[in-house]
């Protein structure tokens, strides 16, 4: 029988994570002090702030177990931390990885969970610097917190969009909804993992390489990723900005699969482009003038295509300008864990 | 009926966070950016190490949710955190707090939970800068990430007791564990919430300006704080030192209501200050003519007692030599919440 968590233990899995993290982890010089001590320390780059932030994937609520492997649920974590550094510009340098396990779990599950953590951090030079782990009553969940860090002052907001600004988005939100939604369609086919769609919603990718591209070139005004959905995440700006927004509906990017599978759940593909959908694209905001600018920027960053979607405008409130020229209000909606209507999640 | 989480949704308790803590929480100057973009950023201190723990607290596992209220569950969740700062000798600058709600709490509840964060972050003026809100399945928890501050090269780790030094300990350990098991002994016993010790279980406190001071001094060459049981981290001490040490029995320091406790519960008062317990007490090496010193920089932090309670030996092992002389070996714990056979925790 494959050894448990309950077999080794908390501090026999602690020296298992440990030396998993020496064997294949980046050891930072900067760090003055890693695991195995009452905290983790170190001694943050001159001229650069100090990006924080924090989020967790709840079994069953973020994902579905039953179709996610281990390395993937890890990469999957990591990455959405990842794309909200990015999204400030930033660059990931330290993560401490809170876990709540079930005694049950077998520990092989656990080594290949941080092999998914350093498949994403290692490419960024960050280390895994500390973390926690205790057992969860029902269903398992891992609480990440990421540092980063970007040059003084060079950090891109939400607020910084001005009314007349291009919008840009990379690549094709609403691919994750719609993996997710085939999931949900049909559970027991388990010919769905290699779909596409589905492993888009499985193991998403972040933009975070983008992100620091485009802070760097001073260019961009504001900047989110569609950790909300397109819409969500737009209104955001938006309100954080006090300006609205018209998109143009041609304009949205739509790729051959995500349109085909919008018609076999029977669904309008920009529902799935403008809703709820864990994609991890940035939303972007510039001057009309800088917009090929970004985008040869982009194209230097990787095979990411970058769109203009519409512009930033003085009224509030955000509208879709149709392909025949009628305009239709929007209503900005983002994800709600705790309402009963929107629990799908 | 009250208004629950449910009721007002992610955003909802998301802006009446935001806005508790600009009431009442601490507004710092070198946080360029708080809650409400893609991360938090600060501007960190020149000269100083950047510190960073977390630790978690799972209903049914790290507390009882009957016995404690919102706000102590609040500044429980936060001590834990701030003891470890302390322990290395930093002070607390800015707080994650990751929450796992049912939909069904009370939104006071949460009011009161955070107001418990900020009586124990405030005397810092340390803030709250960030976090996580998500519906957990069954049990709510609580992953806090702490962040603190230390000068460079300041940091007392665990790995500095030298053969010779003197084993100090602050207060007196063992006091939350009996009121653990005073409470599992009578769980009906509504009257035991105003026991001392149960006070001590619900509300421990943390000796973080005591840990700051002692570094200051430079004279403390190890410190951990007691999370694991006085035993446990004294073991943890002597395993990053390469060292032993020698316990005396009648240098423990036991007070008269943990004294006669023990005589209640069945049980030797000295296992209690030994074992497993949730005290957050500090445990120091320093040379011994350092001794007075440090006591006398404890004396001006307030009326917690150090306690001079053993030496720290070449040879490897912990012993305990009793009031007759009779030598006997220790064995460390720590909490260990995966195995089977500790599961109290």
């Amino acid at each position: 029988m494959a050894e448990t968590v309950g077999d080794i233990g908390e501090f026999g899995l602690i020296r298992r994570i440990a030396d998993l993290l020496d064997r294949h982890g980046i050891r930072s010089e900067r760090v003055t002090l890693g695991i195995g001590d009452d905290t983790a320390s170190f001694l943050p780059r001159p001229g650069y702030e100090v990006l924080v932030t924090c989020d967790t994937l709840v079994e069953g609520r973020h994902y579905l177990s039953a179709y996610i492997t281990p390395f993937d649920l890890g990469s999957r974590a990591m990455t959405v931390n990842i794309s909200d550094i990015g999204a400030m510009g930033g660059r990931p340098t330290y993560a401490l990885i809170s876990l709540g396990l079930k005694a049950q779990m077998p520990v092989h599950d656990i080594d290949e969970m941080y092999r998914g953590f350093l498949a994403e951090l290692n490419p960024f030079n960050a280390a895994v610097i500390g973390g926690n782990l205790t057992k969860s009553g029902n269903g398992m969940f891992i609480d990440i917190t990421l540092m980063g860090e970007v040059e003084q002052g060079k950090g891109v907001r939400r607020s910084g969009a001005k009314p007349g600004a291009a919008v840009l988005v990379t690549g094709y939100p609403g691919q994750s909804a719609a993996g997710l939604q085939l999931l949900l369609h049909e559970p027991d086919n388990s010919k769905l993992l290699d779909h596409p769609l589905v492993r888009v919603y499985n193991r998403p990718s972040h933009r975070a390489q983008l992100g620091e591209a485009f802070a760097g070139t001073g260019f961009a005004t504001a900047m989110i990723d569609t950790s909300d959905g397109f819409l969500g995440d737009l209104g955001h700006i938006c309100e954080e900005s006090k300006v609205g927004a018209e998109l143009f509906e041609e304009k949205i990017p739509m790729n051959e699969v995500l349109r085909q599978t919008a018609g076999v759940l029977g669904k309008d593909p920009y529902d799935f482009f403008l809703g709820e959908s864990d994609d991890y694209e940035l939303v972007v905001t510039c001057r009309p003038e800088h917009v090929a600018f970004l985008r040869s920027v982009a194209a230097g960053c990787g095979a990411v295509p970058v769109t203009e979607v519409g512009r930033i405008t003085a009224a509030r409130g955000i509208t879709l300008r149709l392909t025949g020229g009628e305009q239709r209000p929007l209503k900005a909606s983002s994800w709600d864990h705790f309402r009963a209507n929107k629990d799908q999640k």
